[in-house]
C-alpha cells in the first residue's frame, strides 16, 4: 500500500464542497478540514504508485477550488494497527 | 473521536527512532517517514480534546529529537469509511 | 470551554466590517484590530469541538473580506481567572 | 484598558514551565498552549502602555525559555462581553 | 506621545502619490521611501492610544494603493533629543 | 542628510542594553523597542553615507547582542516637519 | 555539457501539457511531475551556456502556464555513470 | 523505477565530500553542486518504493554533514530518451 | 560614486523587454538576467544619492512588467578594480 | 565572460574581514557591503564555467565567516558599456 498526506490551500468559498467531492475518490481514505495554516488534508492509500499519481495529478487536479497542495509521501509508515488490513477492504475495487 | 495530523520536523540523526517512539504511544494511530519539507507525520486519534492535549504537550514534549511540531486539529472528518468503528477498537483501554 | 485564538489578514477595504460581523457572532467574545503581520485577532470560546468547527468552517468562511485565517486551538488554558465563569453567562444560549 | 496577544515560540523543554510563570504575572488574563506554529499564546490586559511596556520589554524578557516572542497590541476591541468590567477586578492592584 | 514605525508594501504605479498623502496627515510626522523589502516607512507619533487606532485603521485604510501594512508600536523610545517637544509642536491641534 | 531606518532582531537577554548602547551613538537619532517581529528600530540621520556607513558598518557591529540587521535606507524624505533643521542642531559635532 | 535543475510552480490546470511541452525541447532530458511545493522539475542538459540560456530566457518563457521557476545551475557533476556520452547521443543535433 | 529529486543544504564546510560520498551511493544516479538557494541536488533512480525508502532514510540519514534533505519524488516521468534502459543497466545488482 | 544591487521579480512575459529599458537607462551600467529566485539582476552606479532615487523611485517605476524590486544600496565597495574610473566615463553625461 | 552575483550572509563579527577576503580573489571583480537582507554581495566575472565553480565551490567555500551563499549565474548580460574589454584586462592572469 502507497501512503501518502496533501496539505491543501483551497479557496474559502469552496472548503466544504472539495472535502466532500475529495473524500468520494476512490485512493483517499481520510480528508480533514483543519485548524492551523492548511485548510484541508487528505490521506491517500492506494495500492500502487501509478494509483497514486494517476489521482494527484489527474483526478485531484480537476477538482475546482484547490489553489496549491503540497504531497507528502510516506516511505515508511510505523503503526501499533494493521492498517493494510483495515483499509485494503475498501480498495478491493482496485485503483 | 478527535483527530489531528501533525507535522514534524527531527533531529536527522533520530528520525527512526522518534518515528518508532510515537507509534507506540497510545493515541498515535500511524507515523509516516514522508518525503518533503517534515521528516515525519503523525495522525492522533483521541476520545477527548483532553486526552489530545496530555498526548501533544505531555508525552510527546518529552521525546528527544524533535525540534519542531505543527499541529492541525482535525474541525471535520470525511471519509467513506466508519473510522470511528476501525479505530476505536484501539482504544479501549481510553486516554 | 474550547478556546481557539484565529489569526486573520483582511481585506484593507473590509477591516471594521469584518470585526463587527464576527464579533456578533455566537462562540465569539472578542475580535481584536491588531498591530503587526495579522490585520485581526478573533478569541473564539465554544461549549463544544462541534460548535467551534460550525463555526470556523461555516459562519465564518462565509464573512465576505476573510483573505486568510489561521486557528489556532487551546490544548490547556492557564490564568488566574475564572474564564469559564466570566465568559460561560455569554453562552447559556448555547452554540 | 490596552489589550495585546502575544505569539510565543518557546524551547520545548520548557512549555508547561513558561505557560504557568506567564499566567502568574501581573496584566496577563490568560495563557494558552495552542495547536500550529506557535507554541502558547499570551492575552494582555494592562492599565496603560507603560504597564504594557514594562510586562513586555520587562518582566517577560527574563521568562528563560522564550525563543521568539511577537506581540500583537489591539487598536480596537469589538466585544458583546464588557471586557472591561470583567477583567477590570482582576487589575485593581494597578499594573 | 505614542510613537510607531509603519512597513509598507505599496502598488509600484503609487509610491509618490501614497507618500504624499500619509505625509500630510495629522499624526505622521514623516514618510520615507526606502530600499530593501518595503517601498514606504512611515513614522507616526500622536498623543494617544486612540489618535493611533483612529489613524491607522481608519484614515490610512483609505488611501488608495496599500498592498500590506506592518505597524510596529514603540514600546519605550531612546533618544538623546528631546522629542516630544521637538515634535509635539506640530500636534498642538490634537489628532 | 541621509536617514535610514534599521530593523533590529536581538538576542531576548540584551534588548534593553543594546537599545541604550545604539541611542548613546552619534547619528542614531531614535531607537525604539516595539512590538512585531523585529525587537528594536534605529533611526539614523547622517549627513553624509560615508558616516552612514561607517555607523552601520562599523559601530554598529561591534554592539553585542545583534543577532541580524535590516537597513532600510531613504532615498526621499516626507515630512510636513523642517526635520532638517530640528536634527541638524544634534549633528553639529559631524559624523 | 552544461547541466541545471529547474524547479516549477505552474498553474494546476495546465500540468501534464506544460511537462509535454517541457519534455518535447531540446536540451530538456527529462521533466517530472513531483510530490511536494513544486509541482514539476525539469532537468536541462545543453552543449554550452549560451544554449542554456537559449533554453531558459527564451524557449521555456514562452510556454502557457508557468508561474514561476527557478533554475539551479550544476557547478559539478559527480556520478559513477558517464552521463556525457549517455546523454550526448541525444544532443548532436546542437542546441 | 522510482525517480527522485533531492535538494540538500549543507555544513558548508563538507559540500565535496558529501557529493562524492552520496556519489557513491547505490540507488544515487547523479549529484550536482549548483547555484542558488540548495548546496546539491541529488537525482535518485531505484528499482523499488522500498528501495528508495532504505535510501533516503537509511543510508543518506547517515552520511553527516546534510544540514536539510527535501525529496521531490516524481509522480510521472516525461521524456524524450529511454531513461530506464539508460539507467536499469547500473541497477542490475537490485536495491 | 553610488552603488545600487536591485533584485527584480518581473512578469515572465516580459523580462528581456525589461532588461533591455533598464540597461538603456542613465545610471544603470549592468542588467543580467539570472538563475535562482530573482529574474533579473541590474547593477546601479550614479554620481549622487539624488540621482539614485530619480533613477529607483523615478524612472525604475515607469518600467511596466516589474512586480517587485528589493534594492541593495552599497555601503562600501571592495575591489582591485578602479571601478571609479572605469565606469566614470560613462556618467560625464551627468545623472 | 561567465557573471554571477553571490548574495552573502555573513557572520557579523567578520563581515569586513570577509569583503576584503573576497576581494583579492582571482575572478572576484567587486565586493559591496550592503543594505537590506544580505551582509555583502559579490560580482563574480570569470573566463569559464569551470573557473566559476572552482572559485564558488572550491576558494569561497574556504572562506571562515560566510553562513550562507546564494549564486545567481548570469544568463545574458545587457550593458551600454563594453565590460569584456573592461573587466576583460584584470583576468588575463587567467582563471
Amino acid at each position: 500500500m502507497v501512503t501518502a498526506i496533501v496539505l491543501l490551500t483551497v479557496d474559502r468559498d469552496r472548503i466544504p464542497q472539495v472535502a466532500e467531492e475529495l473524500a468520494e475518490m476512490e485512493g483517499i481514505s481520510e480528508v480533514f478540514s483543519v485548524s492551523g495554516r492548511y485548510d484541508l488534508v487528505a490521506v491517500i492509500r492506494t495500492p500502487t504508485n501509478e494509483a497514486l499519481a494517476e489521482l494527484v495529478t489527474g483526478r485531484m487536479l480537476k477538482v475546482r477550488g484547490i489553489e496549491r497542495s503540497e504531497t507528502l509521501i510516506a516511505f515508511k509508515v510505523y503503526s501499533r494497527h494493521d492498517l493494510e488490513t483495515m483499509f485494503a477492504l475498501g480498495m478491493e475495487g482496485g485503483g
